[in-house]
């Protein structure tokens, strides 16, 4: 008597933190290690940020699959063929992962920072998620990483927190700092003028921080008040710490 | 020619991540298993959920530490007595540690979740970082543990998100969660009745989530919608994901 059970491999979403290679769970990397399949987004012809963070932990055997966007910053996000490009691609890495997963390997997608968190992997893991199992491996967030790594202790007691892209006009930035104790700002880049002008007018600003590369080489921390010109990378973040209660 | 260099020991707020003992990160561990001291918070006669996350990475040879909350919930924060007493506390707890970094001992202060997020930790820290040396190691929120182990996708493209205590007052609540794209509500306990009566009315309740211990034994997680009472503890949370851009 036998009995064949054939099984699918299991899609696991593994969160990189916020980029120091030790920054990574032991969780995160028992799962690189044991993974067939290495999945991770990068642009065109490079290997990208988030396989430099997990390089260290990939075993030789291991199969790795790039996934390379087909536009990045050439397009703006507000153009139709975008979406259309992006959608694209998400669909076709999608059914590349789902027919390794339907012959039975496991499948790890490295993330930046935390999988659920603005990362490109929901894309893929909401087109899967319901036909093979997942496993979700929380990381450190890249903002986490950032006031770690500037020692911004950001929100006490009742504090509340709100996270904010910096591509919001610049009314509704000013409306939100309003109504929050603690800020962080993300999605720096083009949008660096139009918010430091906002945070001026703010209350928040002598206590903002401008933070770069947290936890990478090249890292570049500094009161924004202090930071010379308007120029910052696309993941550059704002850091504006609560006032909460302090026994 | 002889030299003796006199050095204080390093201060280590090392964050334990959200409950599940492998979601500790690699530098976390190392610093565990190096330090001379581990301190951390607990209730009067207990080990703590600190040192139960942390456990099976500290060695025997280490001195441990507990630091012993004088009131916990048995006094209102809002009492003058509450605030009294755990400054003093803080400010014990910190001078503790201060002889022992005085000494020339490395101490490593456990915080769950991340340290700089409503963390205890912080209170001695702000006691002693102009002090000694002192590394931050982020560690993956207690929130971002919830929403993977539910599997909610939490914010996409640019979405607005919001952390809430749900001890605000109702009219708070409701206006906050009125301008945001997706928000995480902690401290429920006894909140929680006001809390679901807020939700109620805001167009969020039906995709609300709860979640109980998440990633440790016991977990519960469930669309807020069905759970049938308002009981909860304290560090239960609701998860509202964002609907943000998803090509």
């Amino acid at each position: 008597m036998s009995q064949v059970v054939k099984t699918t491999g299991r899609l696991f979403g593994v969160g990189l933190g916020p980029g120091d290679p030790e920054l990574l769970t032991v969780k995160a990397v028992r799962i690189i290690e044991t993974a067939d399949v290495i999945a991770f987004f990068a642009k065109a012809g490079r290997l990208g940020n988030a396989h430099g963070i997990a390089e260290r932990w990939i075993p030789e055997a291991a199969e790795q699959m790039p996934l390379y966007y087909p536009v990045t910053t050439e397009i703006p996000v507000s153009h139709p063929d975008y979406n259309r490009q992006l959608k694209q691609f998400y669909e076709g890495a999608a059914e590349e992962i789902a027919k390794k997963l339907a012959a039975g390997r496991d499948v790890a997608i490295l993330s930046e920072g935390d999988p659920l968190l603005y990362g490109s992997f929901m894309h893929l893991y909401i087109r899967l998620k319901d036909r093979f199992p997942v496993t979700i491996v929380p990381g450190v967030s890249g903002m986490a990483g950032c006031w770690s790594a500037a020692g911004e202790a950001m929100a006490w007691g009742d504090d509340v927190l709100t996270v904010l892209p910096g591509t919001l006009p610049p009314e509704a930035l000013a409306e939100k700092l309003a109504r929050t104790d603690a800020a962080v700002i993300m999605k720096i880049g083009k949008n660096f003028a139009k918010i430091r002008e906002v945070l001026r007018h703010s209350g928040h600003y002598d206590r903002a921080l401008y933070v770069e590369r947290g936890t990478m080489a090249g890292e570049k921390i500094m009161p924004l008040k202090d930071k010379p010109d308007d120029v910052a990378p696309y993941f550059a973040i704002i850091l504006i710490s609560g006032r909460g209660r302090r026994p």
